[in-house]
Order: C-alpha cells, then structure tokens, then sequence
C-alpha cells in the first residue's frame, strides 16, 4: 500500500513589471521587473486522494494576488514583497499553513535622463525565497545568480593526489572564471516588521508606498554583491574551494542580518591553447572557454551565531 | 567568526556515448548516451581554508575516471555505472566518504535495419543518481524528466475556494497537460552486487561486459515509465494532484524494487480560446497553450513499507 | 539623407493546439499542435515615416484571424493552414500585399487506446513557410528540424589538404551524426487547390473539416522525413557534404512534388577518446560528444526541372 | 535528375578568449571574448558529388587558424580580426574564393582596480559578419543584438484598420519595450587597410599588436549603440514601426561609416493587468509581461547614397 508524503502547489513564473511613475528621487520612474512563484502546504491531502479541491486556492487566484499585491506594495524589495504575499496566503486560507514565495528579479539601468527610459541590465539576477510557516515563523534567502566573473590571474592548482586516471598537469596561474549562484540566510532579526500581518492595509495602496520596512533589503543585496565581488577579485586562489570560502565569509563579514551563505560556483574552465603546431608560443594569452563539462564546487558558509535553519531552504 | 559548512565538488556534464559494436541480440550496435556528473565529499575542509589541494583528486581526474569505466563496463545501465562509479571513488580515496553521481540517459532508435543507424528519440530524458557513503552505504534514485503527456478530455477542476481574487471559472472538461519530472527510489533490496566493489576486475573490459548485474534496471525503468503513462492516461481527473498520486502510487505497484516516488507536474495550461467576438463558438476544439505562469504541483508517493531515505535524495 | 527599405511585421509564435474530437480513423481525436508566425507587407511606409497606422491591421487580429483559421478548418497540414491564412490577410485587406506564414508543429503519440491521451513525439519539429504574394502568387517550402540521427560506423574522412594549420588526423571509420535541418520547397503545380481564396467558406467550420485539399501535405512530409532518414542511414560516407547530397537527391526523388531542398547539417562531432593513459585501448567504442566548436555544412539540392524560386525562401 | 546548388561549410562556434596582459591605457588587462564561426565557399563540389575532399580544408584547421591569429592580432576589433581571417582562407586555398566570418563578443566590466578581474557586461551581445569574395571584394556588417530596452511611457498606438477579427482596444500610453537586434553595413570605404592580405606579417605577433587599422571599428559600435539607445529613449512612439525607423536614421546620422541598418525588433508585450475585479485600480503601473505571441517588426534602413550591398548580407 502507498501513502502521500509531502505536498505543496503553486503558480510557478508569474511575469510582473511594477511601474511606480515619478518614484526615484532623481525624479525618474522606478521599475521592479519580477518573475513570481508561489507554493502552499497544509491540508491538502483530499485533493491528492479524493479530488476534493475544497481546500485548493486556485493557482489562478495566487497569480492574481501577486497581481493585485504589486499594485498596494508599490516598488518595494523583493523580499519584502515575498514576506508580505506569504502572509496573506497563510493568514486568509484557513488549510494554508505554510507559503513558499520566490521571486527573480531583473535589473534595468536609465538610458539618458528622460526618466521613463531603460535598459536591462542583464549582469545577473537576483534572488530571494521566502518560507512563511504559521508555527516555525518566516525566513528569507536572498541571493544572486548568473553573475559571470573572471580573474585573468592570481590563480593557481597544484598539490593534488595523482591516481592512475591523473593526467593534469599542475598549474602556478591559471584563468579563474564561474558564473556565481550564491544565496545567504538572513537572521531572523532582519525580518522585523515586514512579517506583520498587513491585511488591514493592504488596500490602501496610496499609502502603501512609503510605509517603512524593517530592513534595508536593497542595501543589503547590493552589499552582498560587493562583497562576492570583492572577494573573487581580492583572494590570491589555490583552488576554487578556497575562492568559495572567501566570498562566503566576505559576504557574513559585509552583511550583519545574513548568517549563512550557500554557493555554488562552476569552474568555467579556460584552457590555455597549444599553439606550438604552429610555430607560436602561448604566454596565457589565447584560451579556449569550454562548455562542458566543468568542475562544480559547492559549499556552506556559516556564521558561528547562525541560528536554527529551520525551514529557510525548503 | 564564520565557519566551512557542508561541501563537495566535482565534475559535471562530461558528456559520454558508449557504442558496444553488434551487441544487440538482433546483430546491431548498441547505444548508451549519457551525460554524468560526479560530486566528491569527504576531509576536504583544508583546500577551502588553506588551499591545500592535497584530498583533491581533480575533477578532470574524476572525468577520465567515466571515460575508462564506460569502455570497462560495456553498455550496462545507467544505474549499474553510477553504483560502480561512485565505488571507486569512495574505495580508492581515503579522504573521500561519499560520493554522488548522476546520470542522465537519451534514447535512440534505431533506422531501418543497418544496425549502426539511429534517431534520438527525444520523448524524454531517463536520469538516475546513486549516493554512496562509506558508513551509511549506497542508494540509487532513477527517474525521468521532459515526458510531456496530454489528455484532451477526462479532466474537470471545481469546489475549490473563491476568495476575493477568485476569477477562475470553474470546469468540467479541459485539457490536462504536464511535462513528467518522476523520480522513484529503489529499496536497498535492489542494489545487490551492483555495489560490490570491483576494482579487481576493472580493467578486464572484455569480461566485464556480460557479467550479471543485481537488477535489471532497464526493465524497472520501462516499467515506471509505462506506469506513469497508464496511469495519467487512465485516471479521470478532478486536479492534478490526484493525477500527481495516481502516478505515484501505478509506479509503486508496477516496480515492486521502488519505494518512494517525487513527482513534479507543471501544469500546462491550455486555454480555450474565446472565438465568440469572431461568432464562432468553441466546443473544446481550440486552444492556447500558455507558457507561463503555470500551476506548480508537487509530491511525494511512499510505500507504507519504504524504509529510511537516508542520503538518496541528497 | 536616409529612406526607408523593405519592412514588414507581425505576429510571431502565436501557440495554437487544435483538437478535432473523434476525427482519427480509428476513433480518437486528432491533435495539431502549432507555434503560427505571420508577416505582412505592402503600402506600410507611413506607419514607419509619420506614425500613421491607418494600413496597420493590428498583430494582435493576425492572432485572432489565427485561432479562428483554425476552428474553421479543422486538424489541416500546416501547408493548407499556412495557404489559407496568408491568402485571407493579402484578400482582405487592401494594403497588404504579401503575406508570410510560418508553422511550426509539434508532434504526438497515442498513450494507448484511449483515443484521448498523448504523449509528445519530440524527435522532430515539423515546419512550413508559406509566402503569397498578390501579384507573384504563392510559394510553399516545407521542412523538418531537430532530427538529430548518428551512424556508428560506415564514415571516412581523409584526402583533405594540409595546410600549417592542419593537425586533424585521417580517419577511416568514424562516428558521423547531425541534427537535420532540412526544408524543401514544392512545386508550384503542388498548391493547387489551397490556393483559392475561399472566404465564402471560412465561416462553415463544420463542414470545412472534410473538404479536399489539393495535395496531401501529410502523405509528403512522412516521404521526405523518410527519404531523409534512409539516405542518410543508406549512405557509405566520405564526408558530411557527401551525405547531406545524398539526403537532397532522395527527397527530390521520393517526393516528386519538391523540386529544391536546402539542408544545414551541424556536425556533432565524437570524439574518440584516447584511453591509453589508462592501460586501455579503444577500439571505437568510447566517445566525448563535444558541443562547440562544431562543424556546419549547408548546401542547396535542385530538380533539374525546378521553376523559379520565386519569393520561396524570403 | 538532381543537381548540386550553391554551398558552403566551416566551422561554428569557435569559442576564443584573448587576453592581452597589461595592454589598457590604465595599466590593466584587456579581453576579447569571442564565439567565431567561419563559412568556407568555392570549388567544392567534388566533395558532395563524389567523396573527393581534396579542396576540403578541415574545418578542425579553420579552428586552429582562428586561436593562431588571435595570438597574431591581439585585442584587435572583431570586424578586423574577421578581415584578417577571412582573407587568409581565401589567399591561401586555392580552391575557396569566398569566406564568411562572424563573430559574437561579450562584453566585461573591471571590478575594481586590480586589473585582472573582471564581470560579463550581459546587457548586449555585439556581432559582426565579414564576407570576403575574390572577386567581389569585401564587406563587413556589424551589429548588436539582445539589447532590451522599455520605454514606461511615451508611447500610444491606434488609429488602425478594425477588421472583424480586430478585438485590441487602442492606447494612448503604453509601455514599449523590445530586444534590439540591429546590423549596420558599413561603406566598403571604411574597410580600407584592413582588407589588404597580410601573410607576410602574420607570424610576428610581437609587432601586429599595434598596427594601425583602417578604421576605428569599437568607436563606431560604441557610436551605433548610443544612437539606438538615444533613438528609442528620444522618440515619441505611434508605433515599433515608427521607433525602428527612427534607430536607423539615428545610427545612419551618427554613424557615417555605415551606409543601411538593418533592425528585427520583438514588440514585447506589456499588459496592464485588470485589477478592477479586486477593487483596484491599475494607473499604468503593474503590468504582465508575456513571452509569447510577441509582435514582430522588421525594416531596412538606407543612406539614400547606399553602394550596393553586395554579398555583405549572404
């Protein structure tokens, strides 16, 4: 016989552009331009074992809350978007007892100085999953994606064990290249406010928009950033692993409210061309940027404080 | 302070096609078309702390190590690789305690009767991950991703909550339409002398080919396949959740060796589409197959049996 | 001073499923699974120069005219479909002179016998482009991509010139495969019937399912994906250009209807590799399917009668 | 009875990475990231028609003529390094009289200060093809392409036809928002120096790094992607058609080395979501942005002194 283990649903990739008309302080307009997924758990057994959807808010009608909710919230972080759509979902669904929201946002940089006009920035995406559980409490993971960096230098690989299949010749510098898909943890602290439940406001969408946060999660993002790339560019590297590291506890170091970092990093390998057929040397200068396959290095960096996980990366 | 927390790293995506010449029953070549990843654990904590590289068997090492093993073991399943794989590493290692390898299989087919000729068939990609640890031993979890299935009747969706941003009319007839991500855990039963280690034998690839192997994982894998797809087709739906665990619980039935099933279904949506403005009207006939958002559903299907899950889905 | 050249515009990628209930010989439903591209120009200069749209039928009616097309006329071939919808916009509105339509189709399986459950082929994309023009009449080129066929053995390549730049050693027996990128154009003599205007018609879809078509686009698509296939398993190869020949010669002979085929064949080149580090040889059994670099032969096949080709390939 | 018709190979997708140690006016490193394929055309009919390859330069040698001259040229411009390549293939292989070379180049950023670290820009990717005839001279056509931009306003569109299939309701304000593929042909003027053939120089990698080039190739990308941005952000839009007109004439006007651009421009679809159902107003401010059907704009701008054009768009 067979059981239903574990079991959510949502509405995966719901395209939202939020336009807030005269929000920057430059005067300019101001865009968050996101791709939303929700999931929601609880008692929903019946419609895995008997096709009863009493309980089953339709995908329909969560994709039109992230509508609607893009509209009270105004411009705000993604994070704190995700806190406040998560919220809903488990305060006004009876059998909801736990919402999974995660958001993708792209960047866009002003063309001129119209205001009104730009271009997509498309250096990476950044990230962030929000778990709201109506016991464990909330947690946010915020993180970065698809940011390609590339040291020309400064890197080396030796001193590994040779087996019979060891055919790699040892190297004092190196091309380093991987594309960083980096998520950190932020401590509860930092949720603050923003997991208040809201409905009461949640109409007023003229008001929404300068209602304080309890955290800076722009700012934090961008020193996130600064922090990963501030740690690839600066750490003298004998193996990836040792680069991972840096940038982990670079990122704990730069930003207070995270307490854990989980990347994971591939090697992008550049091999240095043989060009001696030719009657040419190669002074690391022309390199072939393979595909596939790369070395993936993956590792957690946590702050000794860090508390409880709990449900953060569910 | 921070510290190093959970890591691994290896090769990913080497990409492998092993051709066993006239070893088909009927007289043809035989294909197994395989991308493979690796991934190392174990005392590896000083190549992040101190780039001290000295545990790192490199990833480029691991990569000739698939190479070599495919020529070894002939045209074996995927399963029975990644068992074997993972072994060696674990074995020949010492600071390596576990490993994981994936492996994800494209069919061919063959053209006409030459027996060397051959179509992808590009209905699905098979896929199977094996974790060995050397304490807590071996499990193997095999599935299958981009089976896209469609049933153009036999689906409703009702009786589930309206709340205020509820538009969704409700329905007794639509299209049900979802890419199949299915992935099934063998019980420990099954892995047999597929786990025994083999070094001694390893390099004798002119008897490795026929040796028996502890479970016929093609079979097991024809089975689930064939089970989800009788069991979407057959199972007049009220959402698909109760498709999800209807295919669940088909694969545990028809595969006695599996023990767990996780499914993840998108919901393909394909909207019927309003031609009364064009005073036409649509019984059921044309639709529009959105691309996103789409409904997200996932689940867990267990024998009431299954035992620990241990590392399998790490 | 700058002018204004050839433009045109429209609706790209409009995804249309079509399913004709019990309309199979054997009792199920029909599935036709399109992605519709449509272009049109003519007297369209003032949109670009002053911002006059009164010439500009709207892309979003070319994809309502597409979904109605398609209750019209039922579970068509995309040819007829194609002709149809480009005659409909150059018939109906007097700026529009040229119209080109492209399909893209996907194909399905039967998942038992049901008569209602389908599974998607994925071994091919089946496609058409259709370009009517008021005055130059039509034109219909039809094709397949993304049938990705290999042969084991039966491929040489050597006799090649060296040049200082030449390191790839000769080979006589070698692993050959491509993803087939083929497309023919039809005689002219082939449209026939599709080609008459029929707006009187359009509105009686419960008839038009049945009505004939001019030539039996489905019957001809199955030859050429079959003379493609039987050439290029057939053929005893000594170079990518050789075969993609004898794949252009097959078509024209087994679909007498086409009079040119144009193919673009990559070459998914396997490397054979070299194992000898590891005490092992490899008797052309052990492959790296490589991504990038690969090679790409592109060539045109002509019937010795072949007309003009007109507009065809625009 | 079938004949061969024009045809070509090479080799596509030749990944190359160029670093140029210290070669910055800053002081810092210098890279040229590149995916270069090459398209060999002349006496090749022999191969097709009869396995003969003995004018069938490998395109394994194409590839490792493509890292070799990279080594020679330095960080050159694309359209220089395709000059140079092209012109090699053609002067020293009897047989070929026309080569093809395109080039993709990703962008990267400095991070910091150290000069050897570096981020992928993302926000574009720049292309330029070079054909090269023995008798028909040289011609070089560059361009952008993935550059996404959005107006927020500044954009209405009606006063179009309504046929019977015409249900959108006309604007006034919209978001406009596409993926700018632009190409500009440039005057065969601007090629200049860099056409003359340069075997005698090509092993001197030491001295070619700077030789002076014809024309400042990066000036004028830089110039042409200003005038796009400055084109789309500047233009009060009544249609995509009207903005692309505006793009050419712009980069026609500030870029006098080019003579026609040529522009493909994806209308992508921003609706402004209906929260009226959720007793919401939507000012312009939330919208969907779909994937697909997309419209689809395309047009040719021309220098009403435009030469002709040659074989630059084959």
């Amino acid at each position: 016989m067979a059981r239903l283990g574990p079991n959510r649903y949502g509405k995966a990739e719901v395209r939202v552009v939020r336009v807030a008309r005269a929000a920057h302080p430059g005067g300019g307009d101001v865009i968050r331009d996101w791709n939303v997924s929700t999931s929601l758990s609880g008692d929903l057994d019946a419609a895995s074992l008997a096709g009863d959807n009493s309980h089953v808010l339709p995908t329909d009608s969560q994709k039109n809350r992230v509508y609607a909710l893009a509209r009270e919230l105004g411009p705000v972080a993604p994070e704190a978007f995700g806190l406040r759509l998560a919220s809903f979902f488990v305060t006004s669904q009876e059998p909801i007892t736990r919402a999974r929201v995660s958001v993708e946002e792209y960047g866009w940089s002003p063309i001129g100085a119209t205001g009104h006009s730009f271009a997509r920035s498309g250096d990476l995406v950044r990230t962030t999953t929000v778990v709201l559980d109506a016991e464990r409490g909330a947690s946010v993971v915020s993180g970065v994606r698809d940011l390609v960096v590339l040291n020309t230098t400064g890197s080396e690989f030796w001193g590994y064990p040779k087996d019979e299949y060891t055919t790699l010749p040892e190297t004092k510098d190196r091309v380093l290249a991987t594309a960083v898909d980096a998520r950190w943890r932020y401590r509860p602290a930092a949720l603050g406010a923003d997991t208040a439940h809201d409905r009461d406001t949640a109409h007023d969408p003229d008001t929404a928009h300068d209602r304080d946060t309890s955290h800076d999660w722009d700012t934090a993002f961008a020193a996130a950033k600064a922090a990963l790339l501030a740690a690839f560019s600066g750490t003298y590297s004998y193996s990836l692993q040792q680069t991972l590291y840096a940038m982990g506890t670079r990122v704990l170091a730069d930003v207070p409210a995270a307490c854990e970092v989980r990347l994971a990093l591939p090697n992008r390998h550049h091999y240095l061309v043989d060009l001696t057929p030719f009657g040419l040397g190669n002074p690391n200068e022309v390199y072939n940027a393979g595909d596939r396959p790369y070395g993936l290095i993956e590792g957690h960096v946590l702050a000794d404080d860090a508390p409880e996980e709990g449900l953060a990366w569910t």
